[in-house]
């Protein structure tokens, strides 16, 4: 930076401490030392909505590490300023918002707006699918994140991967699901896909903000919910008031999102968008790997600290079931929508072939493994 | 950048071009764009030594990605020259030429100085240890980068992730492996503690870097080697010269590492610090999920293209043979060296509470789709 500090001499004897807005809190800010040559620099000042509570951990963290990460690798020149749903009060209107442009960046979940663009569906995590190892090298080395922007390019927005949570937990139920039956007229907290294929095996699926499960599982608005997994569902504290916690089926590798505003992105010279590109993408990792640390930790405290919850699997007639309905459910969207058939060839031809690999891999050694104790 | 281009006005009409060496060949240039503002800035020049082959795939591409993204995000300040082993002649030596200052930075593996700094064994992968998302999750959230650290820091070196090739296979054989008596006198090329393991129960284990090991199989120089698996191995021909490929239980998430020259990395800026740190730390996580693009690919093409290669598994005798010589060796390294322990401790608690999660999410996952086929 020789050739700058000789052009601004008047600032090379200080450094400046300026506020930037990084925090992960309902709108932080956190203070921070920038050298005088970046106090000369143009600086990118960006708004981010997300869908989630404010100081919510996990969730939090990756957006907090991605602005972090932003502002010190552009030595202060991009500053994130982070509206968490209190601020906003739109959890699950972060599309729109970042679509309009009042906001320049989101991170929710894509799954979201299933509804709103049905094919935004798939870049979450799909029932009976990809674990995140084979969903990752499918998103970035088997064309997935291609199909993700052809699906967000037409709405004005860019989408990137924004943390993986792991193979997620079944929920907490009020009772034990023993047969299809017990599914009957079961209303349920479960977005995404799986939501469709509980529905059309019978129960009521909907979908509720974070900050409001609780209050809706406690007070009967809903029987059952899935969340996330250990991770995150003791400090939501739901094993307190459903005693019964499934394994999963519906959503091996919940992937986040970020979402950009595609004129903001724009605008940006090259050497920004390549900072908050590598940003997302390492806060995203990060997160799938502080996941697997959160699960192991709290997973093995439930055993000690809460020997009350009582871990089940779903039997194999009622998973047999819901696979045939996740086939069905496939198969028409795939038969009336083209991009959904692209998207659904590439996922299921990419699965099978990942999954081979896995088997003789990760899973073949668990298995040598656990032989040998 | 409005500032810069104000006091650099000769320079804003045009942008300039440069040769920035950031390839992955011997010593190769790629030709990039650079904006006027950058022209006038500091710049960072790097020489990076790894153990490679030239235009090595994989390994290669960890390496020029984290270049590529480094010289991106800095709009070209940082270059990064990469000099593979068939320029500096020293596959084995990147240890000592980073420490020395001779290069600024390497790209190896860091079980390759076991026998010069013995605790380095640990932070690569370990025989019956921890998969890449359960290793990724100690190294970052458990306490590894900062017991990584320990380890290197007196060796005026840091070490950062280098890239994972997920789960290996446990190599090629000339003759199908029955009974542990097979294993006696065997020259086998299988490095870090797996080598060590080898050689407690009878085999005679070796370490050939990359590009001699087809010569070496061919001629009997061995009997048998491992190197990494599908992504890599069938390019490698050895698929052509023995008939046998036994699945893993010794390298069951290889990291590969990026090393830094201490005071080099101290002589730079705390963006240009956190430029690289973030560049190397998604390099590594990208590798990963190649790696498993890769592997599942050449998997798929090992039953239609090669289909005499016939894939094996170690019986439960062998194994347990070498996970009591695992376990026995773990004990000395620990009761002779109290870092040693510090580190075995941390691993194996780590370990046990991460594969508990794992058992109830991942291989769970993978048991109950497989009971619906």
């Amino acid at each position: 930076m020789k050739a700058i500090l000789k052009q601004g001499a008047t600032l090379a004897t200080a450094l400046l401490t300026v506020t930037t807005l990084t925090g992960c809190g309902e709108n932080s800010s956190t203070q921070q030392t920038v050298s005088p040559a970046a106090a000369e620099k143009e600086s990118y000042n960006l708004r981010l909505a997300h869908t989630w509570p404010t100081k919510f951990p996990i969730f939090g963290d990756a957006i907090h590490n991605m602005a972090t990460m932003a502002s010190k690798m552009s030595d202060g020149r991009i500053n994130i300023t982070i509206d968490s749903k209190n601020k906003h009060k739109a959890p699950l209107g972060i599309f729109d918002m970042v679509k309009s442009g009042q906001y320049d960046m989101g991170h929710s979940a894509s799954y979201y707006w299933k509804g709103k663009v049905s094919n935004t569906l798939f870049f979450t995590t799909m029932p009976f699918g990809m674990t995140a190892p084979e969903q990752y090298a499918w998103r970035y080395y088997g064309g997935g994140q291609e199909l993700a922007e052809k699906v967000y390019a037409p709405h004005n927005l860019i989408t990137f991967p924004g943390g993986n949570t792991g193979n997620q937990m079944g929920g907490w139920f009020q009772k034990e699901i023993n047969t299809i039956e017990d599914l009957q007229g079961l209303k349920m907290r479960i977005p995404g896909f799986a939501g469709e294929v509980l529905a059309k095996v019978g129960a009521k699926p909907t979908n509720i903000p974070a900050g409001e499960l609780y209050t809706a599982l406690e007070r009967g608005t809903i029987d059952a919910l899935e969340w996330v997994g250990p991770s995150l569902d003791l400090r939501m504290g739901f094993h307190k008031i459903a005693p019964y916690y499934y394994t999963g089926w519906h959503e091996p590798a919940t992937e986040l999102q970020f979402l950009i505003n595609k004129e903001k992105w724009a605008s940006f010279p090259a050497d920004i968008q390549e900072i908050l590109r590598v940003a997302m993408r390492t806060a995203a990792y990060d997160m799938y790997a502080q996941s697997q640390h959160e699960s192991a930790k709290n997973w093995a405290s439930i055993k000690t600290e809460y020997p009350n919850i009582q871990v089940k699997s779903f039997p194999t007639a009622v998973l047999q079931a819901m696979k045939s309905a996740n086939d069905t459910l496939i198969a028409e969207r795939s038969a009336a929508d083209p991009l959904a058939k692209e998207i659904i060839d590439s996922q299921a031809a990419y699965l099978s072939t990942a999954r081979a690999w896995t088997k003789i891999s990760d899973q073949s050694y668990f298995q040598t493994v656990e032989a040998l104790k």
